[in-house]
């Protein structure tokens, strides 16, 4: 089918989801999980073709990212089953208001109908995505990258299966048939059959949709997070903090970019960082963090001097920008013209600095003496994530079940006008 | 100041507003309010202008609305006064969990930051929407129509004293000074400094924004409503619904624009239906409503025989197309079909028809028994509104001073790490 005669049929399968209950959703979910396992060897051979079509061309973690075993298939299936536990945002009353005509207003929780979701390799998106779609009542067109096609596909099929055999229609989770630009411009301009769209991937593909789309769009992902050190720091807290912060996983939108210091701890605390992040791990035999370090740092601790751009990089990797700032005033003014507004913290005993930097930073997470990392859906107790949201309209910060749902006003009356 | 100027000024104003409490706000917003009082004389003069400016270019009906008096210029300072009374958004916790490793997570309602605001003519609109914005703790950018533009200017002179007395920056609040394609495409696409876009007007107004903007936007108001009369409704309930939801203020986007009826009852219905609504009106006085039937109508009483573009026709008027249907699942089909999502209503006594007319209208409000005129932040019992949204994405139906919000997580801890 036609990336258009997808969309279209996923919005006529439409209704028979919004209409189901949830005893008939988490039937279908443990289904698709079900058929993931019985489609195991399918799954695996087109896996491995995927394997052997992109060595060469890509890394090595990417490559591990398309790897599919036997275990990832069962991780993938249990993920299905879990968003099955979940409750359902469908139908929940949000507010119930009498007024005093009689009139019963509910603002009731609806899914949004269309949910376009672009990826890019890793396979267990597919289930994952498609699990959270159906669970909140919403079909959903699925658009992964060239690397995976053979493996997206194989899992589409085996999700159908799923939930044909609970009689809902295999047209609500479908995989676009093309890989290339045209298919994600095709997405982001359905205006009238695409109710959300979802690009999840690195900055290129949000720039490109922020520009080109003309659906309702979720920005995710890019993340430029900040740990600001204040005066008032536990040092040895805000060590462990920024260790945790830039080293349990750089590769993620919620790893630390920047290090802010305050100018009156800087000849203490910034030789102690060095030593953490460098001397330490080296000593470890742990990748050591490259500092790259503006003048005031630089004139106390040995490190790469920090270049303009290095303030407004996401690194993804062992590299850490360090700045020294007068005070929490001064790091919430550089965060401002910084940030990518995902996540961001400070480590003070302080409260008034606690609060000046809670209320002063415009971020989807502000963390007051713990690690950025923790910005996830599962950490933050959603259940699951369908992406992190790094704007302010509809979502912020991770985005759950009840992100993927909108609402509607049901009103009971006997007669009433206005 | 160019528009651009104008932007960038409010931006650098915002986070003074963003840190102010209730109090501050709430005594901006009662200076805001004396400050419209005292400048009456330049406010009508100005308007005076404007009146003359238009007169031979535009009705009558355009005209009133334009038209200031002292005794609108005081209902315009008491809805500002009205706004200081509401509930502050702003700093309220959505939910807070403690999470099993100790961390405090609450979500907490923020402003959005600038909001933009395209309108028409109407004065009042100005005043409303600034106190809106304040209130929620938005820097805003006004964009009016050229009719008022005068107006306008002064109201806003008028707004921005009543600021400064309370301590605020008087860019807070300013009116583009560009009424021309120009100024609107400015702020369409100034991403990083517009956070909210909210067009209130006509239907190319709010096709241009779909089509061309670049920062977030909410679609308003287009409205083409639909009553649908089962074969259980009481039917003097759904005359009275029907001439109310019809004839009480055409003009609006809440009122009904297609009356859907149930094939049973269609032969007892209509005549009813033609007596009520053309005849007792014309006998009484009143402008009767014409009525633009399908075929199946048009073989039980007379009327304009309705043309395939009147069922997907915001009349805005006195005239209404009438459909005969099967029965409710029919009704909904013709919904999703040709409705613009805003408002639609059932009138039954059958509790089934009326589940089924609910759970598959997918609308921002959903009627039982009572008129669509009701979608109004009023009359919904938000106190104020800035608009009545007709997407889905982040607000849904009349969007008070909540949905002028967006959220972050604050999250407290004591040195956690992932």
């Amino acid at each position: 089918m036609t990336t258009l005669e997808i969309m279209k049929s996923a919005r006529a399968a439409w209704p028979k989801l919004c209409a189901a209950d949830s005893q008939t959703k988490n039937a279908a979910l443990i289904a698709m999980a079900e058929q993931l396992l019985c489609a195991q060897a399918e799954i695996l051979a087109a896996n491995q073709e995927d394997l052997e079509a992109a060595r060469g061309h890509v890394s090595d973690v990417m490559l591990d990212r398309l790897r599919l075993t036997p275990e990832r298939l069962e991780g993938m299936a249990d993920g299905v089953r879990q968003v099955a536990q979940l409750p359902d945002p469908v139908g929940r009353v949000i507010s119930r208001v009498e007024r005093p005509n009689g009139m019963i207003i509910e603002k009731t929780g609806v899914p949004m109908g269309v949910i376009a979701i672009i990826y890019e390799s890793r396979p267990n998106v597919t289930s994952d995505a498609a699990a959270l779609a159906v669970k909140s009542g919403n079909a959903c067109v699925l658009r992964g990258g060239k690397e995976a096609f053979r493996s997206a596909n194989a899992i589409v099929r085996a999700l159908q299966k799923g939930l044909a055999k609970a009689g809902l229609p295999e047209t609500l989770v479908q995989l676009v048939q093309d890989t290339t630009r045209q298919s994600a411009n095709e997405l982001m301009t359905a205006v009238g059959l695409i109710d959300l769209l979802i690009p999840r991937g690195g900055a290129g593909l949000i720039r490109a949709c922020t520009e080109n789309a003309k659906v309702p769009c979720i920005q995710t992902g890019t993340g430029i997070c900040h740990v600001y050190v204040d005066v008032s720091a536990d040092q040895d807290m805000a060590l462990d903090i920024i260790e945790n912060a830039k080293t349990s996983r750089p590769s993620v939108c919620n790893a630390e970019e920047v290090c802010l210091v305050h100018r009156a701890i800087a000849a203490e605390f910034l030789p102690r960082l060095k030593e953490r992040l460098v001397d330490d791990r080296a000593a470890a035999g742990k990748t050591p963090v490259e500092l790259r370090l503006d003048e005031a740092a630089a004139r106390i601790i040995p490190g790469t001097p920090a270049g303009e751009a290095d303030f407004d990089t996401e690194f993804l990797d062992y590299i850490l920008a360090v700045k020294v700032v007068d005070d929490v005033q001064s790091a919430v003014a550089h965060i401002a013209a910084h940030s990518t507004g995902h996540s961001e913290a400070i480590v003070a005993k302080d409260e008034a600095a606690q609060r000046a930097f809670t209320s002063g930073v415009d971020s989807a997470a502000v963390y007051v003496n713990c690690s950025t990392r923790f910005t996830d859906g599962g950490e933050f107790g959603l259940g699951c994530e369908m992406g992190i949201s790094t704007q302010k309209l509809h979502a912020r910060g991770p985005m759950g079940l009840e992100e993927l749902t909108t609402y509607k006003y049901v009103i009971h009356g006997n007669g009433q006008v206005r």
